[in-house]
């Protein structure tokens, strides 16, 4: 079967977001609607909130017939069929799956089912329904411990250290090896680095369950008192303070990277010379929609350390924010952060906001809603 | 929950042996029943034929009590579920996959779909029932082209070539996962080089559907009139003919060698230090049982070129058989033949079958069955 078109207006497109009302699925659904594209959120909400999509929506001013939501899981055939059915899908960005390292590795089959065999039945029903347009969110965890820094898309894929970076790395062969089996497919692979921060309005951000995993939200809820010091985890890095250098990027720039990507994908934007594949040439088909898989770095292309980021979020809070110095962590690298000229490029993307804006941004998220989505 | 301990006597231990009614597994249920096991098969019959166990019990003796058969695949959680409640399983030794490299890259969804995540399905039923013993069936082809030759278990694994090679890389990453997140898991990966021949009565062999795939089954329907002439691909290797050399094993040498590895899993024979995985001990626990991921090559760390196969099937069917050299494929390379050390001395198991047995008894097969299970 042929694959849909993206060569027409955003108007005339509509999006299937999985994940749609997690943290970078909402923003997303924001970018999205704002460059007039009709959303179609599948979410099971097991880590996310359905207030997030009342917010996407009062903060774009669309109804429910811009924003469609439907609470299922991408493994639930039937109810992907049925979206399917009821909405004229052109393309899907794919943000659905578990994302807490440490617990990959205590349960590594529910990672595997979920995120692994989740995207293999997504592919599988919208091929169903000629739908072969997908820009899959994986990570910089792909690079495993990098070969060389800034990183491009051309550094060599190494073997993550645990089952939710493996299921990103499989996952990215897994849609590469779709279209080297139909090249009616037209796949685009985003490998994220650290995205932070929130919309500028403060209505959505980042809302883990339990104690968080990442530096942000972890630092935030310090500053509203939730959580008692930051742990940094070795000062004795070679980099300027001591502290682990990452490529944090405003979730806000995040998210346009994949209105970028649709565009690219309908041949609006770019070359299509852009693929890291070798033999994979995406360019535009006939139709003027490329064909192939285009992988590209989501970064700022700077790296800011640990008390970089600690001190950029006292300025935002105006409060100091108590720290405590502990071991490295196995498997942590110094220094990591990417090249993203490629984006550029060929996305005609690149991320405008810095660390003082992400922080600052961060902490009215944080600041106007302390316990997230929760009405407590 | 626990795990089922293998400590025990062969006659008290029921293995599940998917995929049982296919070529390697209705050879390794006849060496598990000459051992003295209860065997419990699950096999969809997608690409094998309920005859074979009907042979198998020809062979062996042994009545449905012994062998007990269900008609089902790996991704029925009701159907698996049900063998788990009927059946006291021990083991599991998982064959049950699609094969076809060729045809994986066609099909990279259902291939990724039924190997994949029909593994988790199955680790997920199993260890609902308490049951954390598995052999899985791997390939040599996760060496990729391997960094040197003899291939030790400590060759690194390289990027495999088509989806079919991808599903057991990406499942031995599976089930060395689960290990690391439960240390109750029990994983042994054979890493299989070319089984060939068959049983010495002649009553189950290889039945490949349609045009084999594989240089023996093709030799072999040449030898019976059925195929015209045999494609040998590429003569200007470096080696003492000039055409490809590989690693052929005797599949009852192969079979043999998954009796080993439940001895071995039992605590019965070895040191438990044979895992290539650094951590992970493999040392006997209380019970007996063995913890941990081992890892062996089966083969016979012999090479044979594609002309010496060709040879030695001339003498066993009495035919000159007519072949044409083709160029070379893309992926071939000249030389892959197994170490094989680590499995003598940990799983007291070598290959006893030469080329000139394993072609005579492929032959013998071939012969009395020249449509396979067919009854045409």
């Amino acid at each position: 079967m042929a694959n849909k078109s993206l060569a027409k207006d955003h108007a005339d497109t509509c999006v299937l977001v999985t994940g749609g009302a997690g943290f970078i699925g909402s923003h997303t659904c924001v970018e999205l609607l704002n460059q007039g594209y009709r959303v179609v959120v599948v979410d099971d909400l097991s880590n996310s909130s359905e207030v997030a999509l009342d917010r996407v929506r009062r903060i774009t001013g669309v109804d429910d017939d811009r924003l469609a939501f439907y609470e299922a899981n991408v493994l639930d055939r039937a109810a992907l069929a049925q979206v399917f059915e009821e909405h004229d899908i052109d393309a899907i960005i794919h943000f659905a799956g578990f994302k807490a390292v440490g617990e990959s590795v205590q349960k590594p089959l529910e990672y595997y089912w979920n995120n692994f065999a989740g995207t293999l039945v997504l592919c599988d029903v919208a091929r169903d329904h000629g739908v072969k347009n997908i820009v899959f969110s994986s990570s910089a965890t792909v690079y495993g411990e990098p070969e060389f820094i800034p990183i491009t898309e051309d550094c060599p894929k190494h073997e993550a250290t645990n089952p939710y970076g493996q299921t990103k790395s499989m996952l990215e062969q897994v849609l590469t090896d779709l279209y080297v089996g139909d090249n009616e497919w037209n796949v685009v692979l985003l490998r994220y680095f650290n995205p932070i921060g929130a919309h500028e309005s403060g209505l959505i951000g980042e809302d883990p369950k339990g104690i968080p995993n990442n530096l942000l939200p972890y630092v935030a809820q310090v500053a509203v008192g939730k959580l008692e010091r930051v742990g940094v985890f070795g000062d004795d890095y070679p980099t300027h303070d001591g502290t682990g250098v990452r490529d944090y990027i405003h979730v806000v720039d995040l998210a346009r990277g994949h209105v970028a990507a649709l565009d690219w994908m309908g041949g609006k934007v770019g070359t299509g010379k852009a693929d890291t594949l070798g033999t994979l040439a995406g360019e535009p088909a006939d139709d003027g929609t490329r064909r192939g898989v285009g992988i590209f770095n989501l970064g700022t292309g700077t790296g800011s350390s640990v008390l970089d980021v600690i001190h950029a979020f006292e300025r935002a809070c105006g409060k100091t924010l108590p720290y405590e110095v502990k071991p490295r962590r196995a498997g942590d690298v110094a220094v990591n952060y990417a090249a993203c000229d490629k984006a550029r490029e060929e996305l005609g993307w690149a991320a405008e906001y810095d660390l003082e804006r992400m922080c600052a941004d961060g902490w009215r998220w944080q600041s106007q809603n302390p316990n997230g989505y929760a009405t407590v």
